[in-house]
């Protein structure tokens, strides 16, 4: 595993040069199986289109559904399928990078979407600039004590499907406090893909993200 | 891999013989976080309380919620904490089988709640009886062709939380569709754990299931 791992960061380490050198900023979408990361991804590229030149990577174990809800969007996207693989590994994002950035093509921002999966997707660094955590309301507020290292990780928690909460006995204010016990200081965002509730918010952070990142280069 | 995975064959051919000599059946319960895992066994125990002798062993990277959960239902619990790891693995629930048989306690049925991931717990055999598969329907009903080791694997498919399914767009014959294509002749159910809508077909699956494996005792 230690091997596995030093291999993995080596190749991390080759993202985040590659990615400094074509100035993209790239964020790893990480969430259970059916937390809307798709959905919220396409409500993002609706709402970013014609402002920032977007390119996604989908990570599956098997078919393209995730790239060819994407593709709709009109923007570059590449699957990956893993086979049996629970979590994408920096390697494979590179050639996916390789991908994106085919014929010299423009890409300021890349959104990967990693397998559903709360565990080893936190474990394996793809040389992204922030871990984007989803969790939804229909999954529970023990979540974010149950996977710490996901939580410890990332840079926001988006809580999703804020608009089914009544119909579940989850907590918003223990959940936050969770997070805020075991990552603080750190954004917290509650989203509704479908409604767009909550985008503003995640596209003012987003946007001074960018900026940010723009000026140290 | 191989190795680890071959390891891991040796203490499920283990877990076979113990349970076969203790007279025990044993479910191996999948899926993904927030599915509704527990409260799917709590009410399951309820149902079958004074008929069966029942223990479970319950398995997450952290805390002990679960199976305190699980213990005010008065049966025997082992909790395991993986730490990292994405999936039980065999020799881990040998030593929470030897753990729920202490004092000779008689034990006729074992759940093991897997860790939260549609993955990894679909590669390691445990030394279980079957595998049951419980997707919900707020995670979507694109997860069967998705992660299509896991539920050509399963013995039945629990489609749970269906209570929700009006909030959602989850299709149950599309889902059943490709349940049959990669999975033919296998049990698949509705239910949802709070109303108890469904159980008494799961109940009766589970009678069949026990009173097949006692004759062949």
């Amino acid at each position: 595993m230690d091997n596995v791992l030093a291999a993995n960061d080596a190749w991390a380490a080759e993202n985040r040069r590659v990615l400094a050198q074509k100035h993209t900023i790239m964020f790893n979408i990480i969430g259970s199986p059916g937390s809307g990361k798709t959905t919220f991804l396409e409500k993002t590229i609706d709402l970013l289109k014609g402002r920032v030149s977007i390119g996604v990577i989908e990570g599956d174990l098997a078919t393209t559904k995730d790239a060819r809800r994407i593709q709709k969007k009109k923007i570059p996207v590449v699957q990956i399928n893993t086979g049996t693989a629970c979590h994408l590994d920096a390697h494979t994002v590179n050639s996916a990078l390789q991908a994106l950035y085919k014929k010299d093509r423009l890409i300021e921002l890349v959104f990967v979407e990693n397998i559903g999966n709360l565990v080893c997707p936190a474990e394996f660094d793809i040389g992204e600039h922030a871990k984007i955590a989803i969790l939804s309301v229909t999954e529970g507020d023990d979540k974010i004590e149950k996977y710490p290292l996901l939580f410890s990780q990332a840079k926001a928690i988006l809580i999703s499907k804020i608009d089914l909460i009544r119909y579940t006995d989850f907590n918003v204010s223990g959940a936050l406090r969770a997070y805020r016990r075991i990552n603080p200081g750190k954004k917290s965002l509650l989203i509704d893909s479908l409604s767009g509730k909550g985008f503003p918010d995640w596209i003012e952070y987003l946007s001074f993200f960018l900026k940010k990142h723009s000026f140290r280069r």
